[in-house]
């Protein structure tokens, strides 16, 4: 299995510390060795960095741990793998563009039987099931609406796609398009917000701590969604299975 | 105006050298501090880093510049911007998938009115003229062929589309899937091919040299395309102005 993180601001803001946490998961406090994966938005644009390696040692890991990307919508994965080989074409987080917006996608799960009818033009580049259920949203939602609609009617579209997605196994992922982030939980994930008044936060993989009250204005306001919770003194809310959870500006729309 | 720099091997090879120059002239020798951006091919997948800062002094620069990634393809590019805003959306190289391959393009020059009828899947994300053209490519292609056709037969389809795109101004670019990399020259470009004997070479922009018989193998072939040549003691090869040519395993089949 995989595992996901997300965050969702309404100010760019740097993952420097829930990342450090996340991957080291990839080979100290987990077994997610099978390379990795992270994207950033900033405006329209994506900064897109995949690695077959793993993110505990891999140099471009070591620069996104050390280098504050500020960014309000963030997707990343680290990898063990299931289907598809080791390489860098099965690294999520995968990206598509749609609607003159790019699309980013990842997933933690399997998928049993799903062979999708891709007939529209995505075609996955890897051989991964999660690249297969992408392409196919996409397809799905370019053939639905012919430009971006709201985050929650893009929502309650997504939940039909997602329940076609999931009767094949387990389907947690998270999908971006810059402006909003949406979380979908199969069988696996969690969240919290921060926001004023900040506090401090330990890692729970790592000896690392943070006093987010000298890093903040009393406006910020972060969302952080990921699959096992990053620190080991502040509350997170766990999914329901077969959740949809939209984020916007740093809080859940719904 | 922008610099372009590409590279097509018959082996995995690092661009360490040839970018330690070409991001000299982001600020040094030159003046292209509108952005960077560089894609590496390995296998079926990309890496693909854009920056709006100067490659000079870009931190992921600096990481392309000492972290030897091994690629048979790659397209890099240094900005100075004329059309579109100086932001991460407007950096070259522009990536979209087509036929299950990633697509990886970028462009010297500047288009004069120029506004493709873009009706089929590919829609710019920034502002470029550049980015118009790449999707009106991409969209060309995906109608004229249902999958990949090869190198040759390909070329030929581009020059029909390159000629019309070519009637709005400078077009120089490089295009490559991974397994080919297709290069126009519309006012400027050059190219040379490295293969045993291999001999030192010396950047024209930096006082840095390498001796390539202690880092290959007898097999080893390698084509660098690029604006200006990139080092004072080799032989390039000037394209002529209206020339195509496609370069696989190292060398131009055309």
């Amino acid at each position: 299995m995989c595992q996901l993180l997300g965050m969702n601001c309404n100010t760019p803001t740097d993952i420097v510390f829930s990342f450090t946490g996340f991957a080291t998961r990839a080979g100290r406090t987990g077994e997610h060795v099978d390379g990795w994966g992270i994207a950033f938005f900033e405006g329209r644009g994506v900064r897109h960095f995949v690695d077959h390696q793993a993110a505990l040692t891999s140099p471009i890991a070591d620069l996104i741990r050390h280098y504050p990307i500020k960014s309000t919508n963030v997707v990343a994965h680290i990898r063990k793998a299931t289907v598809g080989a080791v390489a860098l074409e099965n690294c999520h987080p995968f990206v598509r563009e749609l609607w003159g917006r790019y699309w980013v996608f990842a997933h933690n799960g399997d998928l049993k039987d799903y062979r999708p009818a891709l007939d529209g033009p995505y075609r996955p580049v890897g051989s991964t099931d999660s690249e297969q259920a992408f392409c196919w949203i996409m397809q799905s939602l370019a053939a639905r609406f012919a430009d971006c609609p709201p985050p929650a009617r893009l929502a309650a579209e997504l939940e039909t796609l997602t329940a076609a997605i999931a009767a094949h196994g387990s389907f947690n992922y998270m999908l971006s398009d810059g402006t909003a982030l949406y979380a979908y939980c199969s069988t696996r994930l969690h969240y919290l917000v921060r926001q004023h008044p900040f506090a401090s936060a330990r890692l729970a993989d790592d000896e690392v701590s943070v006093d987010f009250s000298q890093v903040t204005t009393p406006d910020d306001r972060v969302a952080v969604i990921v699959t096992e919770p990053l620190t080991a003194d502040e509350r997170w809310h766990a999914f329901e299975p077969g959740e949809l959870k939209v984020f916007v500006d740093g809080a859940p729309i719904r």
